[in-house]
């Protein structure tokens, strides 16, 4: 959900708001810098299955839990890696939770990286209080929150912008997923979650937020999700692709902003 | 999340295994008793919203707090209802959260109820714990749970229902949202939400559990819910609303599974 940067060196760290997904795009999109990507969804870890690392375990080390590379670049940790089957049930209240992503932050020996992505479940209870507090001293950059078009969801993101302003978390912008589907067979566009309050747009009008940008739904994505293939590398020309590379490109030529890393949510 | 039962007297109570919304439909497909809805997700609450009760509040009297009434026949409860405004956010670990749902259970006046539906956030964290735990004593029937075609939300669902067999909650069937889309230009069907690994058919059968039902994805329902319409009302000839109310009927004429109530997730 957050990004931060410390500022040690050459040592920037970042993460991010996301809601779920596809980090696959990483190492293509920042294939100079050296990320890493924490999945503090302890109840629902998803991001082994979608990195294509189920089945991977974490190894102990005297340095601490070695992560598990997607590619030479992009390390990732998650609960995911600690179960026994990807079935397991973590049935844990708030406080074990936050012990987890404690031991995450503290143990896990990332090596140098330039980058850390933190992907949070949504909500403002304790993962996202947790990841806050635990990294207030490292100087977060800021969340990109993502949202999809209709008002029921917008209602939710209004609720974690408000969260981020209350924890004096700045926000680097919104992100529209899931928006408008377009019929294989004869084009047309349908908007599946219509926005009927004016969608992701209108709401940042209204609370001065920049709008980053928006993301087609595409069957593929999801598809690539399940089999934990890059959507990048699989459909580069598909719109939802270059929705997402102009996204990543925009904000990269700006040099505060060079590690937007845009996360899908999934249905 | 749960539905459960109270033997006392004419007085049963059931809640259900949801993701969000859509409760609408209660008073149309349950006419003749009287319904109590719950809604425990104390970070996002949608009920208000969806139910078209947005601004209500709920006032605090002798026998408790009384719910407000989206029909004479249903009575609502939410945080939602709690805040000055529905932007606002509750940022509360799980503590406090517990407290929230211990007090909804035991402060509300209900008046006489027939059935009690609890809407659940996704996890197996402290809403799911609390719930179980409180109500343990009130002889829960059993859960309902809802997932999309997709693997990866396959995996969250699989997790819940490892949640369900380790505190010994009945499971009383799934539910497959967004099915496929039917485009309403040409009628092509696509599968949004593609079914990589079999949809929750394959898993409904590898895990011996009754697949209730599929219901499409359809636009209307989210615009429904958006402006907390009834989506059996609005279009009640729809492919969705017909599937909805077939999985209600079909487990309608089995007495002891009379009050089976479904809740459509959003995306």
């Amino acid at each position: 959900m957050y990004r931060y940067r410390r500022e040690l060196g050459k040592k920037y760290w970042y993460s991010y708001s996301v809601l779920k997904k596809w980090y696959r795009c990483i190492p293509i999109c920042l294939f100079l810098f050296q990320v890493a990507l924490l999945d503090v969804d302890i109840c629902g870890p998803s991001i082994p299955r979608i990195m294509g690392l189920e089945g991977e375990q974490v190894h102990q080390s005297g340095s601490g839990w070695s992560p598990v590379y997607v590619e030479d670049n992009l390390a990732v940790m998650s609960i995911g890696f600690l179960l026994s089957s990807p079935d397991d049930a973590v049935i844990w209240r708030g406080p074990k939770k936050n012990g987890m992503i404690k031991q995450f932050l503290r143990d896990v020996d990332w090596g140098e990286v330039d980058y850390l992505i933190v992907d949070t479940p949504p909500g403002t209870s304790d993962e996202h209080l947790s990841i806050v507090q635990y990294l207030s001293g490292a100087g977060i950059d800021g969340a990109v929150i993502i949202t999809t078009p209709q008002e029921v969801s917008l209602q939710d993101v209004r609720k974690e912008i408000r969260f981020c302003k209350k924890v004096k978390l700045p926000i680097i912008g919104v992100i529209e997923n899931m928006s408008g589907f377009v019929c294989p067979k004869c084009k047309n566009t349908s908007q599946i979650f219509p926005p009927t309050t004016g969608g992701a747009q209108r709401m940042c009008e209204e609370l001065n937020l920049p709008l980053l940008g928006r993301v087609p739904l595409d069957p593929r994505i999801g598809k690539s999700c399940d089999e934990g293939k890059s959507f990048l590398t699989e459909v580069p020309e598909s719109p939802a692709a270059v929705a997402y590379q102009s996204i990543v490109q925009s904000k990269s030529s700006k040099p505060q902003q060079a590690s937007l890393f845009i996360h899908l949510p999934h249905a």
